[in-house]
């Protein structure tokens, strides 16, 4: 890296990044700041990471694809890096995701210092113009990465609580996805072609591009999310013991696993979420919906999911312009952004054109472009930078831990 | 059904139904012609039916959704309707598929048997002009459905006689997929907005339709099939061994099933085929590959899997007008069509505008919607008639016992 | 082997092992005369072998352990050495057992001419004196084990037809076990030192040697067998959800399996058969019950099983002679014999000084000492000449496929 | 009870108890001081559960058993009597024992709160004299029963930390099996009927009873238990690669599990012990052993395993007496007790009268009297109230993660 780096690159980028790298490096300790050293243990699946590896993942991430090619890494014991890497295979073999949770050594302190120590570094690099134009991409990149892993880190500790027969309660001032009181109403659209994919001038993952054209039929989209109140009439007329509303595979998973409602509902009523357990709220989005849930819902109501390009463009269109508050959040009753994730009928795949970052980096999203499905949106847990209309979530289309809804759609005929 | 309805259908169709039902019905019996009433109840797999199971379901399947309502259903014991039915919940829940082999009873005989009575049936019904339009279509289905069994029954035989140490022949003049010598090369399209989908006016599956218009950005897709030859260098450069060229689905797939080279490969040289053990022709296609594999080995080429629209508009511009003869297949070396099927990078869903059949009939396709991927073209086994340009096939990215190979595309840059 | 061999041997040895060969070879196909050859195939469960294969693997005993050593053995081909071996790992490793229902070839007359190679390559070298004693044990082993597949081949075939939804009838005419209306008594015994194990005069299995003895103390055992009637009590005083009674793995597998009554019990009522469905007798004894079953049906009785140690002094004593004919066995309510097998709760383990044949035949019985339960007595499908007093049966506790009751044993207070 | 109880119990009884209460409930506290609150979490499979489990769970015993009861059981969430009940289904259904390891809540501090609650409880009941002899009984049982898991938390936690890539040391001076410099050597005994089972004028289980008599063939037992130097010759002759050694059912695990040498072996020379990972003493027992393996060895080294009641005969004549102290222990080489637990060939099951306890506390043991092994004498990690003749511990044979080797025997002929 050239010692003149820095002559080059915008000196705001230097301080933004410095900004934003220090407040997201707060947030994911304030959100563990009334967990026990225990409660970072937990792992309730294999898929429920402990908050303790959260938070060693996310620093790995900085050390390994940052610092260390710097030759700036504080140095730790040789397991950390085997312990820490979530699925880069590019850099070995990881330690097995299932076995996160038995990681009592090294002891949170150490993590917690090994974090410090980082945070130094990175922005002792950050201050002296280390960081040439790539290395920032990186450094926004992990930043982007822990917020990620923010999100991750709630969902999957309110599933390990859930395992607790105890259910405890995360925080009673924990936040939640707004209720709505609007009827269902439908938003027209004429199709034709139109522009998927990010803005290559702000911050986006690999897999949002390349912008290009996609053709829509005419559709329909809902005003709003649908609500615990509407997914309960599902269930009253036996929406999960009958197989026409269902895709073939998830109508096996309903049997095998014997789904009677939700994820996190203790009963028809009540719901486990990190405030504990709580009377649900019939105008309040319905959540922890796996894919096929959500889709066996909109065909019991007559329509579909929408594919994550009419997703795109209706939001383009409809969504409020980037909230200033989390007050204006409240009252954000379309819930395009910061209310449940919404799944689409979209198998998660490349865009035309799509290349997978170089080294081991790319790694982090082509490789899943199989078996999965796209959700769009954000949730009331998504850090705000994250809230944008080129976000593509994924995941396979029986996972419900995550805060999953929906919003119809409709095809249209135009003749 | 009205006594007239024959009154408003053309002559040719009864005709020409009752000619294709005789010769499908006929060729379901000569691909069983070899084999002893023990081979028609061997079941190498939950997903690799019998013969017998075959030949009993192709039979339900007229029975159930066109001479039941008609009435004119020969008596059958209670228990077949379970026994056949493969998946239509809408009629039940059905037998279990990995118990499909045990049926001992009813006895292959029987099966015949009853088949004749559905065949006099249906011919007496066509000759006496007792169906109408809606019921010659679902005659004209079970046709269809009768020729993908064909192939099926085929493939799972074949995989079958392979749990078999002493490897049965099937037949020393089975039909095999043909080689090329030519070269590697490109076929470039500029795309654009391209039509999609099944002409209304032939038959074809609900699931390609409707008809409809999509985007595509610039991309080159191969002259020719990827051979034996060409997989063994990907073999040769331990493609099995370096986790950078696959999915990450696919790469547990390869460690936990331990795959070193394709299904039925005996080793590096030799292949289990229909003909037996037979050496591998290096110009022959590939076959035999899961999805995993087909877009390993294009990543490891430095290309990718076309979508399944790039694959529908390259043929419709290069594929060869219908063939007269099999003996025109054998010299056919761009394997559009008769040679082995080609895995797309589509995930199978639905065309905009998608409706299901009503009926249960309607679980035909639409509810496998979801995680299986589109493969295009066709195989040397497959019947002629369903050898056309709209046909999705579509099997889950793991699986390996059909016929399936692949052609490489890439995207093209235009600047 | 010299050829002066048989001038030691006493002629009627050869005589009656003639006989007892003929007689043997014969029931066994006897046992398949009313059945199709797709119904030789079926295999409804790993642990159920096809008759087919049952025909297949006595002959390969005779073939492997007799005639091969003396190079009389009729040329097959090399796979079936791996296809019918059972588990015996000296002679290589064997087929899956899960497997053996796909063997369509060789085909059921291919084996049907092999076992009559190996008929006449037997008595020719009988009649013409070529084995010696060492042999002549072979032999009588091998008729043993091929009685031991004749009862084996009925249960695995019942088991199979089971999974068949038509429940398909063996023979209207089968055996079955017969009722007794004896009230419930109890035979009481001092206990002592006591001789355990076979005569070494006659035949036996090496796991029923050496004879030895055994410490006993004071005992009572049950006149007769547990019927369905006393085992419909337990049943409807919620024995299956008790866990007080159930060993714990029994009641995990209780709970894991959901078992709410014996294995073939239709309903309360009725039971699938050799004969097909029947209405259940409750005189009859209880049968299909697994160890776990027979051992928590005694707890709530207020007894236990017997020990195998128990039995065969008490048998001793008490089992009528051996019966002239199968009329008297109807007569014998206290089923000893020739009714069901009984479970103890002795675990098979080696007799002190216990010694495995020599060579591969070693595997015959002592590798399975381990997690396994003894069973005494015989069933009415038991062979004869099996019928006696040092039996040794051995099953899992979890297994029900057998013909297995249980008679009471209580411990008794001297003072 | 009545208020007089204590006048007909001898005073020291009292005195002696709340002696062996105070030590064995700071055992249990001093076992766990160099650990973190997360080191108590951890579990590293269902079977190996974390120590703040066994700290409650030994709590929770004398809380259900004797406390309650009596109405001196401090206040505790109700959700405890469910996570700390390990298998008693007469309380109810206990926690699922695989999800041991999330329990973060309650948190240690409120274990060991509760710990301090119940200790001051019972010795306050000691104090005045509240508890009759039947409670005295439960006492004892509840201090046996916490030394039992003294020795489970720590093979528990070795398992747990062998999960653990970085390879904790639990403590650098931890116990460990003395080396033995003696070279193998033969005991014999002339058998007959000989005494088994506690005496009952001491505490013992109630599977140790009743006292009976065993009648016993002549055999011989070793003078020492099988070293590390002897077992690497069998590892290095290839035991672990010829079935002729093994059970079928440990011939399946072996390649199952893929089994090369015992468990917590590093390589063929270094062991991972509480003291971290050390080069193997070759004149040290062999440890880590499951029953399939121990057997395998015996046979190998043309013996066989010991049954429980030749242990317990010879150990009567041959095993020191009560060992004053742990230095005598370390020169003690023939390791009857306080080396490692020796693996007998006797299935675990009920002496002839046995009787469970009544109540809740009769599953302690005998629902367990199916498919396991006896082991006989103790390991360097027992605690040293419990090393004694008539102690019967059991485990699946396919269990290795105790202190578990073995001492060869063999029967002898007396011609």
């Amino acid at each position: 890296m050239p010692q003149s780096a820095q002559h080059e690159i915008a000196d705001d980028r230097y301080g933004q990044l410095a900004e934003s790298f220090v407040l997201c490096r707060k947030q994911s300790l304030a959100l563990c700041d009334g967990l026990t050293a225990e409660d970072h243990m937990i792992q309730g699946a294999p898929f429920a990471s402990p908050p303790k590896w959260h938070l060693a993942h996310t620093n790995w991430f900085f050390a390994t694809f940052l610092l260390t090619p710097l030759g700036q890494h504080p140095s730790v014991p040789d397991s950390w890096h085997t312990l820490f890497n979530s699925y880069y295979n590019g850099l070995g073999q990881p330690h097995a995701r299932a076995e996160r949770g038995i990681l009592s050594r090294p002891a949170l302190p150490d993590i917690l210092a090994w974090r410090e120590q980082v945070d130094e570094a990175v922005l002792l690099s950050l201050r002296e113009g280390h960081f040439d134009e790539a290395q920032l991409d990186l450094l926004e990149l992990g930043i982007q990465h822990e917020m990620q892993h923010q999100e991750l880190l709630l969902t999957d500790l309110l599933f390990s609580f859930s395992r607790n027969p105890a259910l405890p309660t995360y925080s009673p001032t924990a936040d939640s996805a707004p209720a709505s009181s609007a009827p269902q109403d439908w938003h027209r659209f004429e199709g034709g072609i139109v522009q998927i994919g990010a803005d290559p001038k702000d911050f986006s993952f690999d897999n949002e591009h390349p912008q290009h054209r996609h053709f829509l039929e005419p559709f329909a989209i809902a005003n709003r999310l649908v609500t615990n109140g509407d997914y309960q009439k599902f269930i009253a007329e036996d929406g999960y013991r009958d197989p026409q509303w269902w895709l073939s595979d998830g109508w096996e998973t309903v049997r095998r696993e014997q789904w009677q409602r939700p994820l996190h509902w203790v009963d028809g009523d009540r719901i486990f979420s990190l405030r504990g357990v709580q009377v649900l709220d019939p105008l309040a989005p319905v959540c922890h919906l796996s894919g096929y849930e959500a889709d066996a819902y909109a065909r019991w109501a007559g329509c579909r999911l929408p594919s994550e390009f009419e997703w795109e463009h209706a939001a383009q269109a409809l969504a409020p312009p980037k909230q200033p508050s989390d007050r204006l959040m409240e009252v954000n009753h379309p819930g395009w952004f910061g209310s449940v994730w919404q799944w689409t009928q979209s198998a998660y795949g490349p865009y035309p054109g799509y290349r997978p970052d170089t080294g081991a980096v790319g790694e982090y999203n082509g490789k899943f472009m199989s078996s999965q499905w796209v959700l769009r949106g954000s949730s009331f847990a998504t850090p705000h930078p994250q809230r944008r209309l080129s976000y593509r979530n994924f995941f396979y289309p029986a996972d419900r831990w995550q805060f999953t809804g929906l919003r119809l759609a409709k095809s249209v005929c135009t003749t």
